[in-house]
């Protein structure tokens, strides 16, 4: 098996002021070629230190995976520094250039000179297309080692791995992994893994849980020589834990409720409103983070203060008053008011408080009511995380509306 | 100044399973203290690579740090490795074996004997206390290298490391490292760099240039003896700056551009509303993202359909057909009609095609219109990002959204 390993470039990485989410990318994506990563590492934008640390790599890995330090400024050295390592000359890549010159034209703007040391490249490379911004990337090869290059930014980055370095990578790659992820809410990482304890000792394929912002989830990985095998070897114990977690399960593969939640609304063709307090939007932002949810969504009302929960959602002024805009009563008039006004056929609310600080009264932070009115009924649940962090308590409040039209879906 | 550097010890990470907090936070704790790092590593628990690693880092560093592999079970070597390479024999530490004891019977539960291990320690070792766990941490010191081992969960890193690791490292901290922020929107990273080409050069501060999601920034970096200085040597520069990109600027060491319009509008004492069509949301989310928002906003319409554009919004039907949704007539009327309907003082709209899917019209993907409104005056602005990017075009669209309101409060 031939051995990769990644050198993530940049300052801004080594004072921590960016966290490295290229890294753990890479390596999974790597892990899914079943090509193993032995060393990461971090350099600064320095010529002898980079020089040095291909050195190391070249020295104990068959292929090095660069990334960042491709931009146009003169502290961007990478491709530099990894062609003088491989003495490789630097010649002007007309296709490149001319692509980046639309790509500024596109956006009604001429391209600065300093851009153009970009489209310079090794004239024996293998050029990876960059749809996402100026940098190409590249791989490249000398006696038997292999640097391919890529862009930091996570958004170039990715798809051009994907793109361009999976299909230069195919070469080197013998054995097939394969990872499904078993999607779950409303269960703990505990719990979960006391329902399948058996199951975490097998070796192929491994079953292991994870647990995330409110959700856990099991990660069930085979290897094999095939694709088809890969999977015949993961089917039987997916069964398994599908049987066990049965209604807890979300979804297999998805990357996270709001997707289960649109399918099955397509599904079924209904659609929802939102009325969100707390979330101020996010549950809105969650649901059209899915492309072609407008199918499904097309009203959300963000009433963060009393004034707007009565005057455009209808909520009783009393009501407020009496039982505070954090509570039962106004999340369920929150819900039917939003259903009404929008047509929709389901309704989600929700009204907490996220924090840090509390709202003056005496409730506790990370306290909120959630709610979901059909044409018929409408249900609440009451919600405590227990904790001041705002931004957890906003995600898990927003996951919590998703997966109550999750479980009411279930049903239908 | 001693140079420090971390290495970061599981296969967890070289798979890519979690995402290596660790290291940022470290690195960012570690530049506070003046101490430089300029080599960051990740290796897999295996008592080969781990030794070599220890030895390459020992050529270059003063100070390695390592987290992760403490644990009670056979696979976490990290303490074991270091004191092999560091020739130190394990001892047992009655205090720790006590503090694991009753941090066990605390939770009800006997203590595993494969934890006694955790309590094994270099007899001339400084122990660091867990106060969130079992494995104590510690400092070592041979022949003026020295190497700290820490856990590797962050909830126990964290803590331990600002408890017991910063006093430990005080000795070696000389200097201070003060870094500012200076936030732009509305220019490019390559025009911005050139605006300032000539203090790019500069060694004390350092002026970088980064770029990330449609911003740019500059970061300016000062070493000192102590804070004091270190602020005299920035300030002229970042002055120099100011003078040169003023407008842009929308904040120095603000984390993001929402922060910048919360405060502006929180002291000109005005309310926003927001009217969302293809950002469903994330304009929203973005302002409640800030605590305290909801003095300056209250209301916010995701009107993702046509029917609600009209319905609750008001905008023109026959409009709507005749220019379509994504029109500078329907953009300006979305802002008119929230401004409206929430007796706000300024609204903000965005109608766009977030893609990766068309429309359905000629209208290109990352086209969008974004519009502004108050009492007297309603402004438009077209956009087209040219990319079919759908998280990038939502978040640029919501960002210029944010970036006129600004530029609107900065006139009053």
């Amino acid at each position: 098996m031939k051995t990769c390993e990644i050198i993530s470039v940049g300052t801004e990485l080594l004072l921590g002021d960016i966290l490295n989410t290229d890294a753990q990318f890479l390596a999974q994506e790597l892990a899914k070629l079943g090509l193993g990563v032995l060393h990461q590492s971090v350099v600064g934008d320095n010529h002898d230190r980079l020089l040095k640390a291909l050195g190391q790599a070249a020295e104990r890995s068959d292929i090095i995976i660069l990334s960042g330090g491709l931009g146009p400024t003169p502290d961007d050295i990478t491709k530099e520094v990894a062609c003088e390592f491989f003495s490789k000359e630097l010649v002007l890549h007309e296709e490149s250039l001319e692509r980046m010159t639309k790509y500024f034209k596109n956006k009604g703007l001429d391209m600065p000179e300093s851009n153009k040391k970009q489209a310079m490249l090794p004239a024996d490379c293998v050029v990876f297309e960059n749809n996402n911004g100026t940098a190409p990337g590249l791989g490249m090869e000398k006696d038997g080692k292999h640097i391919l290059l890529l862009p930091g930014p996570p958004r170039e980055l990715k798809p051009m791995f994907t793109e361009s370095a999976v299909p230069y990578l195919k070469q080197f790659s013998d054995k097939v992994i394969i990872s499904h992820n078993i999607r779950t809410f409303g269960i703990g990482e505990s719990a979960m893994s006391q329902e399948v304890e058996d199951l975490l000792d097998s070796e192929n394929p491994t079953v292991a849980p994870y647990a995330k912002d409110g959700e856990a989830l099991l990660r069930v990985t085979a290897m094999a020589d095939n694709e088809e095998e890969a999977e015949k070897l993961c089917a039987p114990v997916i069964e398994k834990i599908r049987s066990r977690l049965s209604d807890y399960i979300y979804g297999i593969d998805y990357t996270c409720i709001e997707e289960a939640v649109v399918e099955m609304l397509k599904e079924k063709g209904l659609k929802l409103a939102t009325a969100e307090s707390c979330t101020g939007g996010l549950i809105g932002k969650r649901i059209t983070n899915i492309s072609g949810a407008s199918s499904v969504f097309d009203c959300g009302i963000i009433s963060y203060s009393n004034e707007i929960k009565h005057k455009i959602l209808g909520v009783n002024e009393d009501d407020l008053k009496k039982y505070g805009a954090v509570s039962e009563q106004v999340a369920k008039q929150m819900a039917t008011g939003v259903l009404k006004l929008s047509g929709a056929d389901i309704a989600v609310s929700v009204t907490g408080i996220a924090g840090p600080l509390s709202d003056g009264t005496n409730k506790p932070v990370g306290l909120s009511y959630i709610a979901l009115a059909d044409k018929d009924n409408v249900w609440v649940k009451k919600l405590n995380t227990g904790r001041k962090d705002r931004d957890y308590n906003r995600y898990v409040n927003a996951s919590n509306a998703l997966n109550m039209v999750r479980v009411y879906l279930n049903k239908r």
